[in-house]
């Protein structure tokens, strides 16, 4: 371990999907301890698309500020403490930023911070994926808003991606008839023979919502949306009365310069209830969803595939690979 | 009375607002009652920007046909029948159409008609505003999706319509902070003085934006929205987290070619719930929201104006009020 942390810094705000020097590669000295801090070894970063909103505006979250290390989840170790809540070898996973090393703060400026056990069977990424807040997402999304019914027509959007993979498989346990949309044969066919969707649209084919109105007859209850724009427009032509969109992504919009635009009209005529949900709010309930999620997970049901991108440096070309369609379930740089 | 029946027949569906000829008054004979029939002389008619959707598109009911009599909320008296469970003289409310007398089917086929009582000090009118779709409207979208807490901040956009000024007073009568937009300043005092709005924002003014913002110190937790469009865009970027969105009409976009466009981004960010609805799906716990409008209206609590326009055929005139601002209030035609 060398004594400096590479830090990816943010230089510029994007425009469109990340170019070279928005992100910038620098060396920091490591901090040196006080009372009440740790420090942690950066393992394991999420890479999600929110993190391209965060670049970009103010949000639900300030937006990172120009010169600042990029904001991160990650799963980091321990590796030296004095703080009384963390000893060496301690797993943990929060807003590790995208960097080498962090600095856990004192209690009341820990932040995200929170240990994580050693599972058997259970890979260190898995708290950044099917437990984790991809996980987690999925869970509340679905059970909370979503609140599939057996027989009912569950579709997802994005749905080879890390949420809207794991939504998928979470309706299915529920009964739902499941379908998913995403970008290639390669996708697809995962869904439906190894995760057991009821079938899946490629949308890069000319002819995608002729296959989505065949694969949902009886219309569609509940979208698990994360993408927005035309998708989630076809989609709310097919809902039915009183159906539910669990608001989790608009990923269509992030890489472009204007949100994309859609009109709230279906949600009038066929009486649907749109709610948008950030998993912040959820974190209280944490071992609630991690306890079945895991449960699910050791039983079969639910099954995950990691896109795994190798060196800090590469995180922007990650982060890309988001918008690009280039990942299949959860993408994670390994620092 | 004439043994005519005129009526409004659709003739070409509008582009923009009506103009003249796509309802075409005409005359027709008096049908002749056959058993389980009966024939009541319309006397007002109710006047609702869903009208204009009927006129132009399927929604949640097919659209009119060409050809066929204008559909029509409206209030009528039987004044003949073999009908057993109308005799004349019984006061009905139900899909009267835009003509001078309708026929009450038998019961498989008599749709929406209803007997209404006669009421002291109550107006026939009464039964297509506050006690009438209007009222209901305003009631269950505030009751069952905008669930109004004490000291929340409600915002009603056409807010000196028939169905805002119902939901603002309840609003009111829950113990919101409410603010009305409106056009001119004429509805905007009458919000504030009559209706006992605690502000109300007039969006002809240049800077409504601002004076929205200085009404809303605390941001908006409940949008009772029927305009759609701008002033809904504007009203979102106000809204307070896990605010919630009563979709009760878009009218902003009903008479343009092509729907307001918006984003779903604040839907998300905010975690908004957005919930449309259609007074239909209500119409089986009708006494329930109309024995409480009724008290609230009798105790002075809930204040009601009527647009009253004269005859039939100045319904189309009508129609186009509810666009261009014209009416205040409830606006009826009286046949």
């Amino acid at each position: 371990m060398a004594d400096l942390n590479r830090q990816l810094v943010l230089r510029s705000r994007p425009k469109g999907l990340l170019a070279p020097g928005d992100l910038q590669l620098t060396e920091a000295a490591l901090p040196s301890l006080s009372d009440g801090q740790a420090l942690a070894r950066v393992k394991y970063i999420s890479i999600d698309p929110t993190m391209r909103i965060w670049m970009a505006i103010d949000s639900y979250l300030p937006a990172v500020a120009i010169g600042d290390v990029m904001r991160a989840f990650g799963f980091a170790e321990v590796v030296e403490s004095r703080h009384k809540d963390f000893k060496k070898g301690d797993k943990v996973v929060g807003l590790t930023n995208l960097q080498d090393y962090c600095l856990i703060d004192s209690p009341e400026k820990r932040g995200s911070f929170q240990k994580v056990p050693s599972i058997p069977f259970l890979s260190d990424t898995a708290f950044l994926g099917v437990l984790g807040i991809t996980g987690l997402t999925a869970y509340f999304g679905m059970v909370e808003i979503g609140k599939p019914q057996k027989g009912e027509t569950l579709v997802v959007s994005a749905a080879a991606g890390a949420t809207g993979s794991i939504a998928g498989q979470i309706g299915k346990i529920h009964g739902c008839r499941v379908v998913g949309i995403a970008g290639g044969a390669e996708k697809c066919k995962w869904l439906t023979e190894e995760l057991g969707f009821d079938a899946a649209v490629d949308y890069k084919q000319a002819d995608w919502k002729e296959k989505l109105a065949a694969a949902t007859p009886k219309g569609i209850d509940i979208d698990y949306e994360n993408v927005g724009g035309e998708i989630m427009h076809e989609l709310l032509e097919r809902m039915n009365l009183h159906g539910r969109v669990v608001l989790c992504g608009l990923i269509s919009g992030y890489t472009k310069g204007e949100p994309a635009l859609e009109n709230f009209s279906m949600v009038l005529v066929k009486r649907l209830r749109v709610e948008g949900f950030i998993i912040m709010d959820y974190m209280s309930r944490y071992m609630e969803a991690a306890t079945q999620l895991g449960k699910w997970k050791m039983f079969g049901k639910l099954k995950d595939r990691e896109t795994i991108v190798p060196g800090l440096e590469n995180a922007p070309d990650a982060i890309n690979m988001l918008f690009t369609g280039g990942n299949t379930g959860k993408t994670i740089v390994k620092v």
